[in-house]
């Protein structure tokens, strides 16, 4: 088996045996992306779930005013996907880009699926990483009707640790649905904070 | 078979025998509930996730300033839960209170692990439902990130066709995350487009 984030990603989250794990590894394809490159674009079919090994990808939707707004970011270690599109095969209406050179596994949802069926072990892992996604989104949204800025700005650093360092600002207030200016202020402040502590 | 709402919800969306939906209805308690009533709170670990037989739940969160916000009301044949809380068994952030009388079945989420692992069809079906949970607030995040204000009152009207008759417009103004004055104007240029047509 390969050293991939992804074998050890599955080794620790996936209670299923090796030989699964492998069948599930032979079955993903590993693609290269290249920085800017788009994979998913409103309109077409979401066909995969992605891992990403390396690099970093966005998932983001661009308004009537052509003004864009960032649901995910996913860094190494993270899925990402539009799974309702994948799962109900729907058009998308998001766009899915790499923000850096990446490697991202592609899975099928037919294997999961197929795996689930089979393997217990494997179903129960996978319904745990959909509740784990449930409850990401559900998190968002409590933030975005009800914390304020800075309280979304403290969570997404302890969400996405080093993306500040590898992702525009303006990115961030994207994802956290307020201005480049005001993340700036808050920036400050806290800042300020620190340095009188 | 009792001619529940909860019965017609099952045979239609759960691809299993008539049996096995039997013995899932046999396995779940039905609880009035009074107006007001709160089936949840901050702290506690949500135990079931609710099936609304009739009547009306919503799910909401208060902020530190003591404001509500509206994550999700479920009237008649709507699912409500924190499905975190439930799955993870966290204690939840949420409140789950009856809008009006109510009767719920109660579910417990072992039976549907158990269901899932033993029948495929089930496992199917129950895929399907947490798929349209994250195909529903996926759509939220989205909405609040990038949707006007009166793009989200229109998608309220089609999800919830008859909740504006049956709820205060300062719930409604909550689950968009508008002020009241900003849901009343909106209501009155909604109405000036339909009068000049």
């Amino acid at each position: 088996m390969h050293n991939f984030r992804f074998t050890t990603f599955l080794t620790s989250n996936i209670s299923s045996s090796e030989n699964e794990i492998d069948y599930l590894l032979s079955r993903c394809k590993i693609k290269k992306v290249k920085k800017g490159e788009i994979l998913l674009r409103p309109g077409e079919e979401c066909k995969h779930s992605f891992f990403v090994e390396s690099g970093l990808l966005r998932q983001f939707a661009i308004d009537d005013k052509g003004k864009e707004h960032i649901i995910q970011f996913a860094p190494e270690n993270w899925f990402i996907a539009d799974r309702s599109s994948v799962y109900f095969g729907e058009p998308s209406v998001y766009f899915i880009q790499a923000l850096e050179e990446s490697k991202v596994f592609l899975i099928e949802e037919q294997l999961f699926l197929q795996l689930s069926e089979s393997d217990p072990g494997f179903l129960k892992s996978n319904l745990r990483l959909l509740h784990n996604h449930i409850r990401h989104l559900q998190k968002r949204i409590k933030q975005l009707l009800s914390d304020s800025a800075e309280e979304r700005y403290l969570d997404f650093i302890k969400i996405y640790p080093d993306l500040t360092l590898r992702v525009p600002q303006v990115y961030i207030a994207s994802y956290l649905g307020i201005t480049p200016e005001s993340l700036s202020r808050i920036r400050s402040e806290l800042a300020g904070k620190n340095f009188t502590k």
